[in-house]
């Protein structure tokens, strides 16, 4: 990442040297057959700390999504996901071409959640009426990305559930960043995740693994998961080799990301002093800072080509946003470089 | 269909004597072989009648629309359909499950028409980014069913066409009802479906067919969706048998959807004269009435309940309307008894 | 058909008078909303004759093998067909498309029989082993077309079905031609049936009926397969329309195949004295008679180009094989005059 | 591997030491951004070593497979398989699901290659008949897993290539083992290569990397396998921690393959002493030995037990035979070892 300072995600984290010093060590096997002690190990404990029976480990959270998506809908059935969520809108259809299920996109409030009302309204009035696709699971995603890294509450979580099961439905959570909403609301993950039937989390991003995601659940429902994962193609060989480093982030890596959101907060406080910038610092919670700019004649081509010349680089996030996220690799010197950079350019285009 | 009157939906109307007369006397074949002559000949004069190259007939509109998608959009791209389309709605997610392609339901104005701005939000800001799902298809709907059997101007028509034109893919049109939009007007079908690379259009409804629809384009889709029709099961054996009928639906039936349109009126008119109904006689301008019961203590279920009583069968439509539909089984007589009725059961619950 | 002593198909057959008549006096309604008494009155009859507690009229026999194949199987599963099948070869792979599901074509005996260890042999040693997609249901076709109209024996029905019942999966019965094994043999198409979970049988064909298959089981299974016909697009209007030729076919028109079979019977002998035709009338139990030219420099092409100029109409069936198959439209008068045709065509050719 | 003698499979194997220093080293970035260097690097060099324009690195072989089918094959044309190859018998069905892609099994010759013949009687005599799925891909294996090992001739992949193109379609090989086919006949992979349009190789198995498969092609081939390796979930972050294994592998552990293949041979010599034990030791040309227990009352499941509890794992395999397979966890004393072992066996049995 040489000099540049790297905000346009927290999957640009790399290992730490502990992850890679536990790569080299790593007892292996083929994990295919079952026999990588190392994956097994990753597997077991991942599970634990979702408070899931079971956990199988997969090379991305886009496959950990979409195997939960084809153990729990059936060919025909519709998911209900966020308009805004990852789910739908980055994970280029998964779920209709390899299982043949219907998205039906709820609209996104701007906490990260889907108003119960919608969700109900996706429910045809006559089941039996065969013109209308069932809906066969619903998906929230916690933290929301697209939402500028809100953490969706535990009363609202507790309330989808008892949706979902009063309408025989499941819920998935998609929790690539879970432990970015536990250890901001200080919750544990399990009591978050109990919420839902099965959940998906990235040993990648803030954690700090260079591969892999966990799918968590039942016992039955990751075996079937096991069995989608070799069909996708995600079976891999001596898995261990990065299973080891997943050991290390979440034995390791999970209270640091307290860091990373003081670091957001840092961020969203000093671009709120920037006039021209258009940020609401009372909304990061996490460590994802979302903001406009406002400043004349500065669009986000501009004003993004103008940062990354003075080596600061952000990603452009729809709706006329600018994403930022904080992660291990940003020292709270680079977020005050970052401000001042962001300051500069703003003036300048004045 | 006896002494109800029904306004469910023009589908329950009856083939004419006519048409029954046709049916004993079709000359028929194989059309599996492609040797029906009764089949072959409907779809010659269907093709023209929309002034498409060719035309295939289909057991159902629910078919031609699916044969379309599946020959416009490629494994895992993405149709863009209006959220309160009959593609979206009504029809069973066909295109996720037999074609793996998503839909993506954007939001229909009160007019039936999509928003090209809308449109354009669905086109990922990066098309070489694997993450997005690719637009592959637009579809409109015209007239549109759930907002009123509203025609879609021709103007708007041209517009999109040109918008999808420049975004390198091609427009199907459900027509279901396009003779409707074509009386309506007084512009020819084959004008309207001008602005669409396909379209299909039911032979049932108000030309009073009793079974079969139209998926008209150009020659080489044609031969791809008769292939998809194959496929999906609807090619049928002596498919002149129901042929016959709508060689006579589409010869003789089409003038006299004026008089449903003339009927729709007159409902609209008597009922906006009862107090408790709340509907809008200006935006009633085919064979669909869309209105509101807002009288007391009078829910759509109990409604509906009552005027069936009465011999009068209409449907609950969603966003708590009511759908009456106008067709060759209804005479002014039982529009004005129709009336009565509403305003008999309003009265009384009042 | 004209002069033509066409022998292609019976699917060529034109419905009786009885037929027509029926057709015009058919009480009609919406069969999509289910009220359409003429198709309720058929599936009703139509799950009787074959001893099932329900029934789905579907357009085509393709959509009616279809739908079970997608009710019983799930995505990712194995069906296993026979290799020369109707469902393996020429329906278009509809249950990969639609459905996920994978074929494994078991090896067809003359008999039209699938061996129990092939069958065996597609169960995986280890079913919980992920690499495996795991069978899901098993299908046989009786009469077997490409077997030369062969009827499976009750013995193998039986056998078969408790094969399929020790390994948790069960079996649907193509009986395309159900009423021609049941007739030829004197066992009931319900004592056919019972060794068979579901079963697709034509109306038209022999039956003569202008459209439509039916699809019996199970009334869950039944429902099962509605939604899939809607889906597919199968579900028609006024579908009373030739559901009462369908009802004709069911109640008059079974007991005549042995007509057919008996014009079959009396083709193959005829042939059989033929020098240069190669057919075996020991092996021809019902309407099918397939046979080789043998005759010197006489390939199958210039066979059938021949005979056709003479006004019969034969069609080739691979392996090196012709395939004629009997029906209403032939009398005792034509299969003689087919035999002289292809006497003298042989004659000419040596 | 401990004591354990291990000969289930090549894909046991470990990584080298250079390759856990090259990983420890690697330099590192997001590769779903294209962001990688070292992935990067590992894809150009990987194009070169086969001969084509461009690569894409992937989890597995299935999913490099699988992505290969699902470009080259449109949903519902059928890809021609060998009946005993990898991609029909162990890849879940995957092209089916995700694909709707149907598998055409074609028996496959002791030597691994698909008699033409055969092949060409998959493809319909009328392509336009819409009965039949149309072909569009043809896939070999070389080396030929379950036929031992064997390696195609270049003139069987030459005249296969010429029929292909004859027919309008393209070729694919799985190559899991092609530098096993290069290092046994000393032809370059590349000319091994140039006879397939695409060709998926495994650096794990021989090479010995831990994870990571190799998917090759043309330029814009590659462009849509790594959109559906997205879409499957095979995008993945810091991939360059087992790329830079994979270089490893590609640099430096080709050649000693034929160490491998060696120790084959003597296994196979070996083995050919023992009385009880059916091989063909002419039939060994790399690293797979194929044989059968003859042994009165020694059936494969005891055998391998036995063998097991004094230290040597090998596999079942199907058709009554053993498999075991040598890589670089096995010296010669080792071989030498599975023999006596094998013997001792075979004789206590006796």
């Amino acid at each position: 990442m040489a000099d540049l300072i790297e905000m346009r995600s927290d999957t640009f984290t790399l290992p730490t040297e502990q992850m890679v010093s536990a790569m080299t060590q790593a007892v292996l096997g083929d994990d295919v057959y079952g026999e990588d002690p190392t994956a097994n190990r990753l597997e077991e404990l991942a599970a634990k700390s979702v408070g899931k029976p079971a956990a199988c480990l997969m090379p991305s959270g886009t496959m950990a999504n979409l195997a939960a998506l084809l153990v729990h809908v059936p060919r025909g059935g519709k998911v209900l996901v966020g308009n805004e969520s990852d789910i739908y809108l980055y994970e280029a259809g998964g779920a209709s071409v390899c299982g043949g299920i219907v998205y039906e996109p709820i609209p996104t409030r701007p906490d990260g959640t889907l108003a119960l009302d919608d969700l109900a309204a996706a429910f045809p009035p006559d089941p039996d009426d065969p013109q209308f696709a069932l809906p066969g699971l619903i998906c929230v995603e916690n933290t929301h990305n697209r939402m500028g890294g809100r953490v969706l509450s535990q009363a609202y979580l507790a309330e989808l559930k008892r949706f979902a099961t009063g309408h025989g439905i499941p819920v998935h959570m998609d929790g690539a960043r879970i432990f970015n909403a536990a250890v901001a609301t200080g919750v544990a993950a399990e009591q978050i995740a109990a919420h839902a039937d099965s959940i998906q989390f990235c040993l990648s991003k803030g954690l700090s693994a260079p591969i892999g995601s966990i799918l968590a659940g039942e016992a039955d429902f990751i075996e079937k998961a096991r069995r989608i994962r070799k069909m996708l193609g995600g079976g891999m060989r001596q898995a261990g080799v990065f299973a080891a480093a997943g050991l290390v982030a979440l034995t390791s890596m999970i209270d640091r990301l307290a860091e990373d959101h003081q670091r957001a907060a840092q961020l969203a406080a000093g671009l709120a002093e920037v006039d021209g910038i258009d940020v609401d610092p009372s909304s990061v919670t996490t460590n994802i800072v979302l903001f406009r700019v406002t400043a004349n004649g500065l669009d986000d081509d501009r004003f993004l080509r103008a940062v990354e010349q003075r080596g600061l680089v952000m990603g452009e996030f729809g709706h006329g946003r600018i994403r930022a996220v904080t992660h291990r690799g940003l020292s709270s010197a680079d977020v005050s470089a970052a401000v001042a950079i962001v300051a500069d350019v703003v003036r300048e285009a004045s």
